[in-house]
């Protein structure tokens, strides 16, 4: 590699590379090869930074796991437990768009064969379960409430998937509505 | 081939090769060698029955979706409205079990780099649709019930992934209860 690359950079690119892959084919097709033919370069310009494929799918997937933590740490912020659940869903409705989603849901389908998945996801999930316990806390059906939260959540991941064209944020809002709503007017 | 291996139960294997390993890596990893391998057969013997790797996956998916057609319709048979869609609801619930949620949901994944899988998808999303359009035509807002149940049934099939254990069926029918159940009533 050349003095002049940026190892930060490089990388930032890498993990791009794993981003990409994984959200368009499922992480089965996350390889070191695969990655370097997406960055047009060698195979051993990118074990130079990442020495295993372990290795490979742990950079990327660790930087998603604390962008979502931060991204949801920030939309919470300072509201009381409805408007911060609401918060919550509209960061799902408006924040991460398509390419996100697709990446996250690879993460869970490919958690069942990759130990490095099953770890980043528990630990994202700990951490998740107890944002939305706090939220939930004073809710009279506190556990049945997470459990709606998490369903709506990964239901609208999914619903954008399915038809040719991902539903519009307003369709997405409806259902949160019609289905949580009066649920979230109990906080 | 030798001659007397029947060409349906032939076929058959072939379909519950594809459906395995879709379901365990995605279809990204459903190649003609894959089936053959997982099968301890030559691609020949494979290729004898699926020309491509299109007709392999189309001969596992067009099984999997008329079977699904099938049960759902077995579901709701006979039913009102309402308890047609309890019913709907339940089968999601208690029917089809694991590693056909997970096929189903590397059937949504792997659609948008697949023409095959995007016309089995979209046919089957066209039915479904006309079945729950019918089931929720009498709900004062039907389209956002639609929706509604869409996103639960999404919701249900992701949320049986993410923790180590899937969720038993009574925790899965609680949220049920709490998000639809109202909406429901009004049938």
């Amino acid at each position: 590699m050349p003095r002049s690359v940026d190892p930060d950079a490089r990388r930032a690119a890498i993990a791009d590379a794993v981003e990409r892959i994984a959200a368009r084919e499922g992480f089965a097709a996350v390889t070191v090869r695969a990655v370097a033919t997406h960055l047009g370069a060698s195979t051993s310009a990118v074990t130079h930074y990442v020495r295993s494929r372990d290795e490979l799918i742990g950079l990327a997937v660790e930087r998603v796991v604390t962008a979502r933590r931060e991204q949801v740490e920030a939309a919470v912020a300072g509201l009381p437990p409805g408007p911060a659940l609401r918060a919550l869903l509209e960061w799902v409705v408006a924040g991460p768009g398509e390419a996100a989603h697709r990446f996250w849901l690879a993460m869970v389908t490919g958690a069942q064969e990759d130990a490095v998945l099953r770890a980043e996801l528990d630990g994202f999930n700990a951490w998740w379960d107890g944002v939305v316990g706090r939220l939930v806390a004073g809710a009279p059906e506190a556990a049945v409430l997470a459990d709606a939260v998490d369903v709506v959540v990964d239901g609208l991941v999914v619903a954008g998937f399915e038809g040719v064209a991902p539903w519009p944020p307003q369709r997405r809002r409806a259902v949160i509505d019609a289905v949580l709503g009066p649920l979230l007017g109990d906080l």
